[in-house]
């Protein structure tokens, strides 16, 4: 994912809207039998099913969502997609379908475009999605990105927020708190680089961090991981506003309270030597960065033999009643009351 | 429509991203037993269905595609579903769903949001569609509405824009061009406004024009209605950038030609009296105006007895062999090469 920094200066308004659309997706190829047609007419048009369509859109906009300062058009494109599919995942379904609408400021080239549509091809290629429609407008400033992804899952395999048990074992796939940390560094480089522009960054220490922010990856795997295992999850949720705030869903939609576990909580060793480095608390860094797109689960206890070692799930706690509210039980076996600090949108500058 | 200007000043960001998208749904009721799961988890639930899945999306920037000087936000709201219906309903098809994607500057408060929404809430009851997700978030400047929707149609019944045969009649819905003057005229009292804020503006005489830009009307009858004349069309688009534009992209799809009769153009007679005061063309305005969202099909001749003398309904020119090109048969009966000359979003301004 290299870009060329040296870039043509097509100008947009010299293809028109339709030759935009064309010109960027003519080398998208429909992978899934169930798109009968994509690009091109009113509506995208998909095969009948007998299993159930998942929905969900995700909106990320220039200034509030990322800063392409260091964050190459190519990656935000495999990044918009991520950030759709992985909703879908959560239900316990696959993606297939996607739909994107791009508004650019005149400031932005075909070139540009090219580069961020490359991205969103790579997506679509890897976790084999088909593009199917879309928008392509001018913005009055900057770079908006509008993804909607869609999905399928057999009706009795639909996994929600609402489904949490009582003393359901807490899962979470992978581990936490890698890509809001990668941010940290990438805005101190930049501003490393705004003092003194020569200066070359040596960030081999922070390669985890920097892929999960720049290139995250969604956890296509775990519906078929879980289906192998003969698990059903009782309720799942992807970890996009961090841990805090995703757990908090879960039990605020199933009626129940939550001990999460302080070290129970899965670290990368690279987290933990950059939260020392910047004086940052791990946990707090897992419980409210954000961004990771793992995904957060319960089932019954009675599967704990089929999830305990599994490489890729790490148990952090359990569901209680909901009158023993949302606790965190620290190292030194304190009960801290769970609050979401995860990432609002709506915040004031 | 009319809406409260003594707004009142509620900031966002007291309730925040969940509290208030919560805010702003809670009296959005479920209306199609194939919305299993709307608003409130990853991704929106919807029915195993033995119909095909249609899907289109559409974006709306302020400052590009609206201007809230005239425009209201209960209008905007309403127009926004109604730009993506239309969509829908041009593949011969039923829309049932809608996701809604917002961000909004700083400068929105709450009772902003709440007259958009109830915008929407309008057109999702009297169109019968869900709203099942969205998001919602800050932008740097203006707002932005990104909708997308669902809709169903049996697999026989789909209308792509290619099917068009040689012979085949040309028909549009309704009439052509009312929505651009009423721009215009929108346009033309907000100069007024600048210059003389107390001028009381009289707009008894284009009424129509006003209320076709800003409470425009998607076609939800029309498929019906083709349905119990028993005519199925061989192509259809819905006419959003101009009927010039639409036609050609009929023609081009089918490979094929067409003639477009300018004495059968279906005209309002606002649009006839208004052309002649703002000294313009009202072919010219029907061909490239825009905004329209009236349907565009094209039917079997041997379908005319059903379809002529139908109110709702103008035949209005004959697809040709392609070598024969797309043209405009004058009232003096010259034959004019048709250009698209509509609306591009992707301009130089």
């Amino acid at each position: 994912m290299i870009e060329d920094k040296n870039q043509g200066r097509t100008s947009l308004s010299e293809l028109g809207e339709f030759g935009l659309i064309n010109h960027l997706t003519q080398y998208f190829k429909i992978k899934n039998p169930a798109t009968v047609k994509g690009v091109g007419d009113d509506a995208a048009v998909l095969e009948a099913s007998e299993k159930q369509t998942l929905v969900t859109t995700d909106l990320l906009i220039e200034g509030v969502h990322f800063d392409l300062s260091y964050m190459p058009l190519k990656h935000l494109g495999y990044k918009a997609v991520m950030v759709n599919l992985s909703d879908v995942y959560a239900m316990n379904g696959e993606a297939e379908q996607i739909t994107v609408s791009i508004a650019v400021s005149n400031r932005f080239t075909l070139e540009a475009l090219e580069a961020l549509y490359a991205g969103i091809q790579l997506a679509c290629d890897t976790y084999k999605v088909d593009l199917v429609g879309g928008d392509t407008t001018s913005s009055n400033k900057g770079i908006l990105i509008s993804v909607t992804a869609i999905g399928k899952a057999n009706k009795g395999d639909v996994v929600y927020r609402s489904g949490a048990k009582e003393t359901d074992l807490i899962v979470v796939s992978g581990d936490l708190g890698a890509a809001y940390l990668g941010l940290q560094v990438l805005e101190r480089e930049k501003q490393v680089f705004q003092v003194n522009p020569n200066n070359q960054p040596d960030l081999d220490q922070y390669t985890y961090l920097i892929e999960r922010q720049l290139k995250p990856e969604a956890r296509k795997d775990v519906p078929g991981l879980l289906k192998e295992l003969e698990v059903k999850p009782t309720s799942m949720i992807d970890i996009s506003d961090g841990l805090s705030s995703e757990i908090m869903h879960v039990c605020s939609q199933s009626k129940k309270g939550c001990k999460i576990y302080e070290d129970k909580i899965p670290l990368d060793p690279q987290v933990i030597s950059t939260c020392e480095e910047f004086n940052l608390d791990s946990t707090m860094i897992a419980l409210s960065g954000g961004e990771d797109y793992e995904l957060l689960f319960t089932v019954s206890i009675d599967d704990f033999e089929k999830v305990k070692g599994n490489p890729n799930f790490s148990i952090i706690g359990h569901i209680t009643a909901e009158d023993q509210g949302m606790n965190l039980v620290t190292r030194a076996n304190q009960e801290i009351e769970l609050k979401a600090q995860g990432w609002n949108a709506l915040k004031e500058e």
